[in-house]
Formats: C-alpha cells, structure tokens, sequence
C-alpha cells in the first residue's frame, strides 16, 4: 500500500493572506492530507445559528486547490462560550464534585444529551456543505484527553441509571449481581443508585465496573452520534483521533463505528508522563521516547482499525505539556515516521503545520516556526517524503505472536488493583516489551478474538473474564497459548468465579489465593516475580517455580499459564523459552535497538542516544536500517 | 482462665441449605464463638419499619444448635439506603466540605441526633428479640475506621455549639480559654462558632482541641446510647471491636460504658498502612507484622477492657485494604493468635469464615476459601485449636513496667505538631518497643491513674497535661517514673503553663524552649535525640547530655525526666539503664524476638522470616516457644 | 545614617499592670521602637461601631510615656467575627471553590468592596485619633501571607471583569490580545469570562496572566486606599511589613505609595518552606537560614523603599510554623540583625516582645519567654543594642553589581513554566547566589530601571518583557549587560514575539526553539545547564558552549546574553569571568561565608556551623567581622 504524509492546519490562526503559500510549501514538501476544521466553532458558529461558513469555504478552495486532500475535523472538542449559556449543565464533573469549565477544551460530558444534539446539528451542517469536497472526516478530538470520560455530573447520573434499568431490569437482579448484601447496600429503586464517587470506603466494585462500562458506552454513543450524522451526506472515510495509554473507553468499539483509526503520537511527552518508566529509563531516552510505547500503539490502533490506521498527529519538536519538554535528538521526527509506516500506517501527519506565537500550546514545535522559517521538525519530514517518495509501498504482514489487550480488564484492575501499581496495560507492555526485546513483531487482539489460527504463540494476560469465544479460540488454537497471571479469576461484574478460576482449557488449574507485594519473589533459575503473585491448584506440568518453590509456569500440552508477574529479566527469558518451543527464531535485542518486520522488509530502530550494531551493521543513534526480510 | 476460639460470619451472605454445615465445621473446628449480624441491617429491615426476623432467628437456631455461642452485632455502621432518605442530612462531611455518601459503609455523622434514634431503635428490637439467646454483644463495628469521627457536618457544627455552651457557659469564658484576642478571633456568641476547618491558615489550637474532644464525646454518647438500650434487655456482656491505631475518640471512655474491649488484628496491613515502619522494617516483616505493634494494643485494650478483651477478628491470610497484600509466613497465624493469649486475651476469632466472592472484601482471605474448602489459616487455626485443647489456661499477671498513653495528649500534638512527624502514639510505640527489646513486659495505663504501686518502672511520655490523680500517684509511686519528653508543659487547652511546665513531683524542671527537627542531636554515650528537644533549667543532676552538652536525662532520686524523643539505640541504652536501675532483669533481644511473661509462661515470639536462638532454643521463623516463667 | 532597633509588642495580650515594666525593659534594652495595633480589631471594636480607644490611648501613653517611638499598625489583616455577619461574602475563595473562612487571620477578599470600606474606616479612625501621636504607620500585616492575593470569589470575578474592561476595551480585541481562537475560546461579553480557575486543562496563559495582574493591582489598591486614608491625618511615615517569598503582588508598585519598606525575616523557616533549598543546604544550614536568602531580600527591599527599609519583624528564636522548629544556633541571632543594618535597613525590630503563651503562634519565641524572663534572643539583642551605641552609623553605598527582578515575570512563569521547577525567583536567586559566591555585593533593580550607568555588571535574566525604558537602559549602559536566560521572548500578554525575541539592544539573536529537561547538560569547561535552554540564531561571538555544541554564552561587546539556567559550578565561573572583565576584584568564598561592603566598611558573616577563616581572620560559626572597606 502506498504511504502518505500529511501535517494539522489552522487557517483560522491566521491571515488569509497566507494560505496559498502555506499550501504551497505543504505540497512541495510532498504532503497529501492537511486536517482542518477542529477547533473551529466559533469560527463557524460565532453566535447561535449565525454560520459564518465563507472562510472556511475559501480555506478549503485553497487547500484542495493547492492538490491538498482535506481532512475535515469536526469541532466538538471545543463548543463556544455561548453553548454553555445555552446549556449550562453541560459540563463534565470531577470526582471530587467540581464542575470542569469553560476556558479550555473539552469542556462537555458525554453524557449530557443536549450537547449530543448540538453536536449532531454541527456534523450534519459541515457534512451536509463538505461532504463531497473532503478526502476523510476526523470526529471530534482525543476522547478521553484530560480526563472527562468519567464524569460525575447529574447528566452522568441519570443516565447511569437508565443504563442499569436496561443491564439489570430490576433492582433484585442487580443487587444479586452486586451482591449488595454484602454491607446492606442494597437498592430497593434505580433512582437511589448515585455514582460511585465520595463513598465513605471504596464502593462495591461491581457499582464502579458498572460506571465504568456505562461511561465507556456514552462516549462509543457520542460518536457514533456524529458518525451517523456525516454518513448521511458523506462518503469519505472517518477517523477519530485516540491517544497514548488513553483507556477510560473501549477504542475496540468506538473503532467499529469508524472507517479508520488514528492516534496522536508524542513519544517525548509520553515517556515522561505516561508510560511509568523507570528513572534511569527516562534519563537514557529522554529526547528519543521509549523504545516500545509507539510500537505498542501503532499495533493496538491497527487492532482497533481492522488494519486500516493513521498517525494523525506526529510529534515534530518539543511540546508544551510535559512535566519537561526537550528538543528530541536529531533524527528521531524521521525515526518515528518510519516506524509508523513500518507498523503499517497509511498516512503520517505532523501537528502542527506552523507553530502558534499565542495560547496554551504557544510552546509546542510544528514543522514551521512562528516567523513561517521551517523548523527542524521540517528537515526531517522533507527527508522522509523524499525516502517515500522513492519507496512508499510497504508491505503489510501478520505477525508471529498475537497479545490480546482488554479495555474492560483496565477498568477492572483500576477499581480493584488489589496491589499499587496493579494495571492491565502496564502488564501487556511489560509482556511486549519482552517479547519485542527478542525481535519479535506483534499483532495485537481485542478480547472477543474467535481465530487465533495465525499465531505462533499468543499472550492473554490479566484478563477479567474469558469471553465464550476467546476461551473456543484458545481451545481451538494450533500454537502456543500463555494465559495469566490474573486471567479468567472473575466474573464479568468482578465477582470471584466459583468453582475457582480460571476456567482454561487443556489446562485445568484453580487459583487458591492471590497475593501483592511490594518486593521481588526471585525464581530459581533468574529473574523475578514483582506485584502479583496467584497461587495455583493444578496437576499441569510446573516447569518454573519461585525460589521457594511456588509454581511460576504451568505446561499442558500447547498451553502454559504464567501465575506472576515477571521483571524484565524473567519475561525475557521465559517468553523466549515460549518463543523458541513456538518455532520462532528469537534475537537478543540490546536496549534501544528493535525490529520489526513487514511483507518484505526488516526495519531495524535505533532508538538509543549511542550508536549500536546490529548484524555487523553499525546503526547511528536516532537512526534505523531497512534490510530485507529474513526468510 | 480458659482461653476460647470464634470466627465471624454473615448467614445473610450465603445459602440457608448451608448454614448447618458451616456450624457444624466450626463446631469441629473447636470454635466456641460465632459472630453475626453487624451488616445486616438491610436484610433485618428491608424498608423503613418492615422488620425481617425469620432468618437471622433460624440463623441463631442453627448457630447455638451445633453448640456455638453467639455475638450479636448492632449493623449501625451500614444503615440501608432507605435511611438516607428518612434523613439526607445524616451523612458525615469532610473537612474539604464533602458529604461522604451511601455506598460503602460508615455513611453517618455520629453527631446527627435522628440517626442515634434510628441507632438505638434497632439496638432495642435486637436485644428485646436476643437478649436472653446470645451470650455477647458487639455495638457497631469499628468506630473510627475510616475517618468519621471529625465530622464537618451541620449536625457537628449545632452539636459542638451545645457542647461549648456547657463547658464554657459564656464567650468570655471561652474566649479568655482559648486566647482569643491573640488574633481578633473572639466570639460575641456560640453561634458565630464554626468547626475549625476550612480557615485562612492553622485555627487556634484551642479551638481544634475543643472539637477534637467534642468529636470523642459523641462517638461515647453515640456509643453509650446503644449499650443502654441493649442493657435494658440482656444480661449478655457488650463489647466493641477497636482498630489498630485509632486515636480519634477516647477508649477508655468508650470503654468504661462496656463489659469488654476487643480489636481487630491485621498485622500484615498494618505494617504497610499504619504502623509508620521504615522501608528496612517494612522489607522485614512484610509477611509477619510489626512484631511489636500487636502487642501494644493487646496491651492497651487490656487496660481499656480493665483486663477483659478478645481479639474479635484475627488477620487469617492475605487481605485486602493494604497497599499490597501478601500472603502471611506460614506459621504466622497461629503465632498472632497465641501472641494475643499471651497478652491475656480471652479469645481469638478469626476474620472471617468463609472468603465472600463478591463485594468489597472479596479479596479477603477466610478461614474457607470462597470454593468451602479450607484456606491456609484454617490448618493453623485447627492447630491452635489443638494447642488450646491441651493447656487451654494462661494465666494473667501484671506486668513489672507501666506506660501511660492518653488519647487527648494525642488529638494536642496532631494539632499543634511543631514539627513534622510528632504524635503521642509514635512516642510511646517508640518508648514501648524499646521496652520490648529489653524483654520486658509492660501494661498500657491510662492518663487518670491514681495508682503506680505495682510497678517498678512507669513511663509518662508525651502528656499535654498531668491530671491530678496522675500527679499524685508519681508523687507516691515507690518505683522509678520516667516523665518527658513533652509532658505537662501546657494546660488541657493547650496554652503555655505559667509558671513554665513540667510540674513535676520531686523533681523541679522548667522548660524554658522547645525545638523541633529533622535530623538527630548525638548522645555522649550513643544513639541520638530525634525530631524534638526541649531545653531545661533545672537542679536536679543530669546524667545525660547531648554531644553538644544539652541535658537530656535528669534524675531527681527515683524521678527521671527525659527531654527529648531517642532513637532506636538511644532508646534501649537509656530505658536499659532505668530498668537495671528498677532491679528488673533485661534481655538484649534481636530484632524480631520477642518475650511475653504470663503467670506461669514465658512466650518467646520469633517473627523473623529467619531461625534465632533464644537461650539454647532455635526458634524457627514464625514460630513460638513456651518456657516456663523465670523465677 | 544612625541604625535603631525595635519590637512588635501586644499590649492586649497582657494585663495593663505589666506595660509599664514592659516599657521600661524594652527601654533599657536600647530599643527605639515599639509596633502595636495590627491584630487588636475586636479590642477596638468590640462590636461594630462600638469603639474603645481608651486602652490603647493608654498603652500609647505608657510606651511614649517610656520613651519609645511607636509604630501603629492598620488591624485590617484581623476583621472580627461580626465583620463576616455584616459582609457575608467577604470570604477570600480558593482555586477549588472553598471559601476561606474565619478562625485564623487575613480571612479576607482584596477586591471585595464593601471590605475595603470598613478598612478605609477604621485606618480613618486610628489616623485621626493617633495621627500625631505614633512615629510610623504600617499599613495591615503580611499582604500575600496564607495565599489570599488569588481568590476565587465573587467579589474578584467581578471586579476582574470590570478591570479586563477597562484593559481592553471591547472584547474583540481581547480575543485578539490573547488569541482566543486557538481553541474557540472568543468572548462576546466581558460578563461571559470567568476567573481561569476549574477550567478543564490549563487555561490560555494570556487570561491567567491577566488575572495575575488584577490580582496584584487588587493589592495596591487595597493598600492604597489606606494609605490615603492616613495621610490625610497623620505626616508619620507609612510602611508595610512584607514577607519572604511573596511574589503574588507587585511590591515596587505597592512600595510606591509607602514610605519605608519593611520586612519580616524568619530565616529558619524560610529555609526549610521557602528557598527551595537541596537537602545537602537544609542539613548544612538548619540552624542558621540559608547564607543568601535574607540577603537578597534586603537588597530587594531596599529597591522597592527607593532606600528607605526595615526588618519589621526579625526572628528571635525558634518559631512555630515551618516543618520543623529548631532553635538558632548561638550568635545567629545577632548575625541577621547586622547583616540587616550591613545592607542599609534603618531599624531591625524583633518579633515579639514576649511569646504569647496562648493561640497559634504559642511555641514562637521572644525576646522575652512566656514568664517574662529573657529568652537566648533577649540577650543576642541586647549586644547587638550594645555595639549599636558604640556604632550607630553604616554608610550606605551603591553595589558594583545590579540584578533585575521583575514580579510580572514570576507570574509569567509560573503561568507558562515549560518545564517543572522554572520560576524566575529561583533564577534570580541562583545568579545573586553565584554573584555573592564571588564576594560582591549586589543591589536589586525594578524592570522599569532607566539608568544602569552606576554599575560596572547588570544581570536581566528571565524577564517575560523588556520595558522600553530597560531597554534603553541596556544600550546606554557602560557597564556590561548580561541578559538571558528566558528574556524577552514574549509579549507582555505572553505570546511568543515575532519576528522572534529577544530583542536586545547591541546583541542580535533570535531564539528558535526552547526547551526544558531535568537533566543536565555539561559545559565544555564544566559546570552545567540545567532546566532551560534556548537555541539562538545570532552573529554575536559565542564565547561558551555546551559539550554536544549548543551556544551557551553570547557576546557582543560589552553585552552577554546567557541561553541557559546554569548550575552552582557554571553560574559562579560565568559570573566570575563576567566581572572579571567588569574590572571587579572577586573572592571565592566557601560555603556559608558572605561578603556585604558599605561606604566604610567589609562586613564579613559565617553562616557556617563551624569555623573558617577569611584574609588570616578566623570567624566563629554564626560570628561576624567587620573590616574597613578595601580601597
């Protein structure tokens, strides 16, 4: 597939006058999209119902004229000042009871249905006079950015209850489901169930899975709420824009209403803010981004994209909101390109095209400066439109290992951790980070995945609950099967599965007790087990243990079950034990260094501030390798 | 006296098919006591007036049919969801102004007087229904645990408004009390007296000390209301299960109001939660407890419960409230459970029956795992049960060394710290651990007492106020008393004594300044002086000084006075030297043993994760010894 | 000019029987003034219009009668009880939306109006009364102390919309000034804008930073309206008392209106609350205040006094409000005292006279100790009044050296920080500490300094802004001119410059990328640059870089421009080399010893807790020296 490029415009930031040199510039470069449109409302809108569409009719004149392809963004994001005269309960509520104002953005709650509706007027409008002139449409903007998913509002709440009406039905059932009984918490009426925010103690964790799930849905609501209104008038392609580490919503069903999936990849910021690392691994790739934090992504928005996904937004310099914001190495901007396209991604854009001397992100880098000089961001795009312009195809491939990554088992760990530090996606990083640290590529599944037929071996790891048609999967499956630790324990509604889980199939095993701790519990033959720890009755095979003898993996067969949670040294070596006994042939990556293959060729990152060999080649630091696929 | 067994247990929570089972396991078990029935308010009296007695009565039929004798708790700490809608304005607010709503448990503001009513009417019909069927009570469950005692509620605020009229009768009189001139902050009348939160900067001490024992005081009234209403139907003992660290109502005023003093024991979440531990102890006993904060409360609920106390729930496994929650030391449960013998309790029940699948606890390990079978406290448990069966008399014997520990002295200091880290219960688990290290056994007393006469060493550290009694009984004590450091250097509402504190019998000292600080003062002779020094003029002999000639040991006779707080070394050498003074035998114990004399015994505690030598004995790691008591 | 001392004293606190014997001592002390009246509101007026002056004509009469001078205090920092039933609004809110409410002091809204009625009443009312009677006025206490300068409430909302009125005029040009169509922020009424508080992420820098401004002006206008208000009855000279580290409000714009500026130095609490100290520095100083901090503030405030200054409260012994309280080692007492007077204060007053032995400040030392014995400063003070009388006169004298400090720029930063830790106090603070490292003396300009021709080296670093008037004092100057890091690169709203800043005079660069780091970038010659870095385009001769290439140091001339925050080592070599070439003779002073010339003299002060020598002198740890000043 060919692969294109792109950057974010804002021609309401600036005089008309220089759009056309702008285009210009952006279609010398050799960019193919400019997204426009998002923050825009009150451009369009300046007052209720007065539409002010000239301008915007002239930016895309000039742009598409200009051999453009527009990606129209709908402004959602960021609903003028005089919407919340108009609706002044509309805005999301944090736990503590606070109302989130205006003066920013995002400063709605998905769940307030008069909002829904003023969103759906403004996607039919620009649908309806741009449905036909632009190439693809973005929704909205980073669902779930700055926290407003879980909203606490009464918005929230009496729709909370309308969704329990129709989960449970009646009050009984949900009791039982809770088991409210437990500290007499049960609901004689709907109407008498609040969000489970300022509870004297924690609440019921079944009440906070319930929130969870429902705050999930009304954002898949909310955009399939626009999703709907432009299809009506549309035949372009939708996208929405998702985020790093964002999991307050299952982008696995936001991603179904979509044509495409994209994200906003700002490896600097992240590494900092986002991806947990260890101090000594921020200060060894503070201008570069953790090794695999973008690759984590780039496989999990291919999941949620059906294989169709996007950068959208690309990180071009230093921003603005990271608790520090360096200049990254030069070459990293190429690096993380090339990245993308080597995990697949159709299109890369840059945000921003020019940076803006004014407002909250007056520090963030684009491809430009403010005074219009390119910026380095710019030199490095220049070089990757001129290396794709000699080699845009790459190949698109199955990889060999499959992980299966869970919004619901987020959710889950964040209401009942039952250890600090307990999380769902820090665990799969954890695993993908090993598996990636022996050259391995991966796909990654959403938990309802019926075929694992293709892989090699697949990880299923912190799993609520098995869905009927994982558990088939797994049972059917022709390779290596790694479930655990903390797999298929509860119910769905995060209750205690009896008789004991986990219910896996070839490999009968009951978990008798779990525990957390704070330390290490070394294995016998190197590594350890940290955080987590479930203590197993089972007549597998135990082919690891702690040093005191508590059984670590579990064989049956094809299927191996993991009762901890590994450090780097032991998810290395027993993902590679698993890799090796799956047929794979594994290299031992230095930190910094990783591979990934695709149809023909194999991309080698250097993401180390060092230069590092790999197969006799010397690779610079912030640089990478394209060899051709090993056969 | 003979030592018994219990568990607690909800039969609302499980099948009535398999109530007669359960009783008979325990039966088996050698459990002699069974709590029930202080959560389930809400299965009694499902809608306001519409009582439900049929199954907690089968459920005491099948309890006390299989021989058991049972516990019957009050379910006030979990009003249904009905009650907050018969009053809305019952729930406790934090001082951030936030009511802390239905969902958990605990939801009540023990100030709000329709809640009390509504209190001592289930209180009544439960004891008019079991008063002559159950063989103790239990009010309430845990008061105090989590943090509703100070309560910034309307209620809290009209209730105080009647509290201060009746102590101080007129403004004036309160305003000379508190000193209010010193910032303006007089009062022209009660009314125009808020709770102390929510000022500009720190409110007058005088005025947080008034709430803080205001707030105490309800906690009693609310408390009291119960035992008189159930006193008007039963001849059955009362008791209260108390928590670890707790300090936010007076015991042993609670306590005077009860038959019984019992707590619940979690040693494992303590140590991580609440014990204040160093990250080295915190490695050390991560899967034993702090070996001596246990104790210190079995030794202060003895003197609550005037030598009548239980364990009411005995930690049986993993938990699951701490910040990590590991797996006990095999061995470890049935050490704490014969710790607790040792300390004179008259029985142990274990926290709880049987693991609940569902709800907040679920985590919480049972005696049975969630499945019925037995989960590894259950073995232990049964060897106790063994153990008991065989020498099921400990006899009780007053200890050689006393410590005074005041629950006002510890509400002052939280007011007014003067420097990080200061509180009274730190201070004296200090002093009292380096009381332990010396194998010394030592009573708790409280800060009335009248009578020192049967020890030969008592320490007073950290009192806000000697009260007369106290004063007079130092005067007369024919043993050693260790005052300071921080005692009696201001009045009960923490003004500055004039003529300047201490007023000390036979020993003449005035502090004439007091410091705080974050790092240690050397002693001459070694070990240091931590966090707080106070500096004397006195006559009497120092026979301690800082490296920097600061006196820090006075000796007047049999007084000595201690001015500032010692670490670990500094601690044990000077407590050494006055025991050794005392005539009393010491023991250099090694972190993690531990000795208790009884009567007839000397239990030697090991709660090391490693084997150590007591006197020719290897005691292994989490086990115990029985020596006969030296003569 | 001839030096005096003085003390805070409270004759409300006291019985009347004791001011005459308090008179008498502070009299025969060597004091010359006596500060009362600043928290005496509800003694004043007991009730509202209920005046009693007849106890404080008295206590006038009884000091003045002694022979002190007094200074008399506005008691508006202290509105009484009935003040918040007369104006319930009052409140001073948060930036969560809590009031801030009554029990401690300064319980009060700068902008609220019908507040600073009753303020401009009762300074009326002493006026006209004592106008002719006290030798100084101060004007309410500690503006900015306990964080009120930013409320939230009404009363500021409200104001602040007619203040960005009177700004801007018609919102357009709002919108413009502050690019509010970034993200559809534009307003159509000034009635839609609310305080930049609660807003879902960060708010436009350019609206928060104009609520800094109105929030500074709300305090000079507050001030000045009392200020009117005594002049127009008294020709007594008027201060105000601030405090350390209080950067909310803009004291050369307050300090306009005033007289004398004053002081409040409490350098142990400073130390461990305020410097922002390394834990190496709060160990080595615990007990003497860091060797700087008091320092530059006398030199601030000497600035904002146009040379008229005071310490108006000087701290005598331990206090009560740090994290931790110890005492002041032996001598440090005297030492501050003298180091005020060595940096030009007129008068140094100790806080207080006699510690109060009720309210909040009860373990703060006096001079005298709760029962009026001296307390270790009584007497520290006593020597200092000793030598006085034997030297009153410390020529004043213009320092070789200027360093520009700006409060818009703090709030600037603090607004728009890019990176954690960058503030421009703490640059500044680093740089006067590399200057006084050096031995130089220093004095402190405003940003709006129009005459730099008295000093041979100028220091402009961090400023948001150059004023014209800087500017041109820049390329007028002689001496040399170090501007940077992080000058001049935005608008006084904060919008990046363009064409791009800084903008300097003699010394053309353009700053096309910054960044920030938590590391450290080394320097060629060592040292380092930590924090900030801005990447120049230029012509200027770079006469440093760091290690990987970036230009470091600029220089054109007699003009340097610095690009990056630099640490301890390379501030002192880059400053040192700096004025060198300014023709200064420098010292390398170690650690703890500081160097402060007057017309006459070289005062030589060991902050050191040990010993060290200077020039074959060999100072006592907390001792002075004093030499004559060398030629």
């Amino acid at each position: 597939m060919t692969r294109t490029l792109g950057t974010c415009y804002y021609p309401e930031h600036w005089p008309e006058a220089w759009w056309p040199e702008d285009a210009r510039r952006m279609a010398d470069l050799g960019l193919t999209w400019v997204r426009i449109g998002e923050f825009a409302w009150s451009k369009i809108e300046p007052a209720p119902g007065a539409l002010r569409w000239d301008w915007l009719d002239r930016a895309v004149d000039v742009l598409t004229g200009a051999g453009l392809r527009v990606v129209m963004g709908t402004p959602t994001a960021t609903p003028p000042r005089w919407m919340l005269t108009k609706h002044p309960d509309m805005l999301a509520v944090d736990a503590q009871g606070h109302p989130r104002g205006f003066g920013s953005r995002r400063h709605y709650c998905f769940s307030h249905r008069g909002y829904r509706k003023e969103a759906v007027r403004i996607a039919t409008l620009m649908a309806e006079r741009y449905g036909d002139r632009v190439a693809a449409w973005q929704t909205d903007n980073e669902y779930g950015c700055h926290d407003t998913v879980l909203s606490y509002s009464d918005a929230a709440r009496d729709a909370f209850r309308d969704w329990l009406r129709r989960r449970y039905q009646t009050t009984d059932q949900l009791n039982a489901a809770w088991g409210n009984v437990f500290w007499s918490m049960d609901y004689a009426s709907f109407d008498e169930i609040d969000l489970p925010n300022l509870t004297v103690t924690e609440p019921n964790p079944s009440h906070a899975m319930a929130f969870r799930r429902f705050a999930s849905d009304e954002v898949v609501a909310f955009n399939r709420a626009q999703v709907d209104a432009i299809r009506a008038h549309s035949d372009a392609p939708i996208a929405h824009n998702y985020m790093g580490r964002v999991t307050e919503f299952d982008h696995y069903e936001v991603g179904a209403d979509l044509d495409i999936a994209s994200w906003d990849s700002y490896p600097m910021g992240f590494l900092l803010d986002r991806v947990g690392a260890s101090e000594a691994d921020k200060q060894a790739y503070l201008r570069q981004g953790d090794p695999d934090f973008q690759a984590f992504h780039h496989d999990l928005y291919r999941a949620v994209g059906r294989d169709r996904w996007w950068v959208m937004e690309q990180q071009p310099g230093p921003v603005n909101w990271a608790p520090w914001n360096p200049a990254p190495l030069p070459g990293m901007v190429r690096l993380w390109s090339w990245e993308a396209f080597a995990h697949g991604a159709e299109a890369v854009c840059w945000f921003r095209w020019r940076q803006a001397p004014m407002a909250q992100e007056q520090q963030h880098a684009g491809l430009l400066r403010p005074d219009s000089a390119p910026a380095q961001g710019f030199h490095e795009a220049a070089q990757v439109a001129r290396e794709l312009a000699e080699a845009p195809e790459v190949a698109p491939v199955r990889a060999p290992v499959a992980l299966v990554f869970d919004y619901a088992s987020q959710w889950a760990w964040e209401v009942q951790p039952q250890g600090q530090g307990f999380d769902h996606f820090g665990l799969c990083l954890d695993l993908y980070r090993g598996l990636r640290g022996l050259g391995l590529s991966v796909d990654i599944l959403p938990p309802d995945s019926a075929d694992l037929s293709g892989y090699a071996l697949t990880l299923v790891p912190g799993l609520l609950n098995l869905s009927d048609a994982l558990r088939a999967a797994i049972a059917a499956a022709p390779g290596l099967v790694l479930t655990g630790p903390r797999t298929d324990l509860k119910s769905p509604e995060i209750a205690i599965r009896t008789p004991l889980g986990p219910d896996l199939p070839g490999l009968p095993a009951q978990s008798v007790m779990e525990e957390t701790f704070p330390d290490r519990r070394q294995l016998e033959r190197g590594g350890a087990i940290k955080l987590w720890l479930e203590h197993l009755e089972t007549e597998a095979d135990v082919i690891e243990r702690t040093a005191d003898g508590t059984p670590v993996l579990l064989r049956a067969g094809r299927r191996f079950h993991l009762t901890g949670w590994p450090d780097r040294d032991a998810a290395r070596r027993l993902l590679g034990m698993l890799a090796r006994e799956a047929g794979l042939g594994t290299i031992e990556l230095p930190d910094g260094l990783r591979v990934r293959d695709t149809g023909t060729e194999r991309f080698v990152f250097n993401y180390a501030a060092h230069p590092q060999e790999f197969e006799g080649h010397l690779i610079a630091a912030a640089d990478l390798l394209r060899l051709p696929r090993p056969s």
